[in-house]
């Protein structure tokens, strides 16, 4: 007697089954409520449909969810945090995929202070990272605003940059082993400890910044620097970003690796804080066009006070700066932070906001600054553009935010429209249209106009090597 | 009619003759005697022949080179300034081969003081890359024995590390943008200044590191540094390698980033240096076990020498170092530095020498410098171990001389028995076997034993993809 065959209910029904004996049944999510908030980006951009969201608990666990995966041709969507901002970890419309949650690998599998290591599951939070390193007396860099929900492995599934970019480095830059498990289930198992290993092709630099289309990682071994004992913060008012760069310039000759942060702000930006962010208030007197948040670091206790009030006298008297605060208590460094991290956030209300994350060779961050500002204000007269971030990296967050009194929703829709404007900019001055938060779907269609083609044939050949059956996060960068 | 099939010999020459099609007569050197050096590796563990040596003065030519290479399967061998270690640029003894010499390809293309870069051809020594980078007041960190001779794109192909890693990582950490030609002839071109691109996979990790296996770097973007202002070094005399790694944590701990070379010697190392190299001397009164060369440098003129002298004083009041002296002068200086770069030269005149070049996680150097020991003197009584290098990157050249008085060619039959004792404590510590010269002939049919299995498959993967014909520095590596 010949069996019927399974109907694709059926079938999926089994698959779901077999999950389940992989990683329990209460870990293959469907319910529709818990489900919800993995379904949509943090800006809303994208929303999508899973079939199931699934939560192993250990590096095994995901490799059988994979050999599954692979034998059925079920696309998985790797996630962590859920904090990505150009749809990475989003499931798309069609409900076919299942969302790989790996929330529940948070283990921290060693602390070596001995060797500045900690090895960790790609689950744990950034902050939980932060925590771990502190606990043995150390310092783990990576920063970002998200640092509290985002996870270690999608940091580093998408070399992750934020605000400690300039002294440490990318979040590839971090890293010393990785493990990650790849498409038909195999584990690729390099935790390695060491600062210099040349057995062979360095494969963890192809997982991390593939968002989740090469493998999945699963933990990584991560370099731990001393804790500084003397941090001193300045805010700084100047005419313009050339005399922004002119202060980096100068701070890096005379303080080099000790120049730990150096955030730019206009003043637009400062004012959207100042209006909605409650307790916050400008540290100098008067207006400037434009603020630098600029932070040193050091080892030694003393004489970092001296080295910064000794640049900023220097860059007054060379008349790049015309005002500076410096922190002189730690509640009143984080009132200087506080004014570059609500950046981002306050945008949202003041109506619409466009937001871009591109970069450009470091010199010609105020030529791009100033055309790309001149560009959008010609298509769109009264869009207020919003350049801040991290200029010592070349890295600007040039948001649009709406004129005022124009309408939300329609100013949205130009969303593409001033992404390009902002874009072709960019390519002209050799710059990236993703410095630091990645391609996934946002900047999918936008990748084959600015990407060297050879780059690109290289990449596909690539996935199809890896991934030949195109299960691992389908969709996204390619 | 039909034509007659050409001979092989025909065939040979019709490729030649092609050959000088592209690169002009007198750049397809057949001549026995201009041949000669290239076909040796500097040991002369590996002695090969070859078809011909191509000297291509374009990337456009290193294309069309490549283009005919794969049309007619024609194995290529990329060779720079020939000063690997591990016999990856020396062709094989078939003689079937072409070495594609990248000297020709020296230029400069771009010195960007601005944005902190230098656009440099592969052939470019790495000295001239000092000295370009010089001319712009900017510093480029990587430093070796060779870098009168050695290329930067050898540098690049083989992840070179040297002296500075530890404040400025290896040689793949100092590279922003790379331009490859691939197996094909086609040209992936990515000569970015960008610190930040999260456009896609990293692609430049993938060609950095493989040895001229998976394509030809023809040039590179090379992240430039302040100049320090201050250098400050220490001879320090200590009791054992565990108080040496105890100094670096002090030092790291006190000084941060500004620690810029940490270098390890043994009481027998120097004694050879002082025996045959003229003019050095002992900068310490008494006899010690061991020895490090501290460096800080800084970008503040003042305070550096201060800031040694407390990390010394502290050392010695915690009983972590037995003695000190401090340079005093520029020659001095050099005079100090003399006696670590000398080390590995001193030991041929001590008879035979058989080399190592290992990794071990920081914190593992001293059970690792003791277990080879033991392990090796068991084996070889009188066998004297030289254990020196970068201890800051837990990589400990762990090189072992003859017994006074035993016959060279005798000890030398027993390189790949010594290896083999000291690569199983370092592999039992979860060492890397080849931690800065790469595998290259030499270590090829070491690597299936260290490395895990998967990711010598996935290695295979690549290979296979970027370089179906398998004509890019075949037998090396894989």
């Amino acid at each position: 007697m010949i069996a019927p065959c399974p109907t694709r209910a059926e079938a999926a029904d089994a698959v779901l089954g077999r999950l389940a004996q992989i990683v329990g049944v209460k870990h293959v999510v469907t319910d529709t409520l818990e489900l919800a908030p993995h379904l949509v980006e943090p800006r809303e951009l994208f929303k999508g449909r899973a079939r199931a969201m699934v939560r192993p608990a250990t590096t095994a666990e995901v490799s059988r969810v994979m050999v599954l995966c692979n034998e059925t041709g079920l696309p998985v969507v790797p996630q962590g945090g859920n904090t990505g901002l150009v749809g990475g970890q989003t499931p798309h419309e069609t409900g076919d995929e299942i969302i790989l949650s790996l929330t529940r690998l948070d283990r921290l599998r060693e602390a070596d202070p001995a060797t500045n290591t900690l090895t960790v599951e790609a689950g744990m939070t950034l902050t939980r990272v932060h925590d771990e390193a502190a606990r043995i007396d150390r310092m783990f860099p990576l920063s970002l605003a998200s640092e509290g929900s985002c996870t270690i492995g999608g940091n580093l599934a998408t070399n992750a940059g934020g605000t400690a970019v300039l002294a440490y480095g990318n979040a590839r830059d971090l890293v010393l082993g990785l493990e990650a498990v790849l498409a038909d289930g195999r584990v690729l198992s390099n935790l390695s400890k060491l600062k210099k290993d040349n057995t062979g092709y360095d494969l963890k630099h192809l997982f991390m910044g593939s968002e989740g289309t090469l493998g999945v990682i699963t933990a990584a071994v991560l370099k731990l620097f001393p804790r500084p004992r003397a941090i001193e913060t300045a805010f700084v008012g100047l005419a313009d970003p050339a005399a922004a760069l002119k202060l980096l310039e100068l701070a890096l000759d005379s303080a080099g690796a000790s120049v730990t942060a150096f955030e730019l702000m206009p003043r637009i930006g400062l004012d959207m804080v100042l209006r909605h962010a409650p307790g916050t208030r400008d540290p100098l007197a008067g207006k400037h066009a434009w603020y630098v948040l600029l932070e040193l670091s050091a080892q030694a206790e003393h004489g970092l006070l001296e080295a910064l009030g000794s640049l900023l006298e220097n860059a007054m008297s060379r008349d790049i700066i015309d005002d500076a605060a410096v922190a002189t208590s730690l509640d009143q460094r984080e009132a200087f932070w506080k004014l570059r991290d609500m950046q981002s956030e306050v945008q949202g209300r003041e109506g619409g906001s466009i937001k871009q994350d591109v970069s450009v060779p470091l010199a010609l961050v105020p030529r791009f600054i100033a055309d790309a500002e001149g560009a959008v204000g010609a298509r769109i007269p009264g869009a207020r553009m919003v350049a801040f971030g991290h200029l010592g990296d070349g890295n600007i967050h040039c948001n649009v935010s709406q004129p005022v009194g124009a309408d939300k929703a329609t100013f949205l829709t130009r969303w593409a429209e001033v992404n390009a404007i902002v874009h072709a900019v960019v390519t002209r001055l050799g710059g990236s249209i993703s410095a630091e938060h990645g391609i996934g779907r946002l900047k999918r269609n936008l990748l084959p106009a600015v990407k060297d083609p050879v780059a690109l044939d290289v990449m596909r050949a690539l996935k199809a090597t890896l991934d030949p059956k195109g299960i691992l996060n389908p969709g996204k960068v390619l």
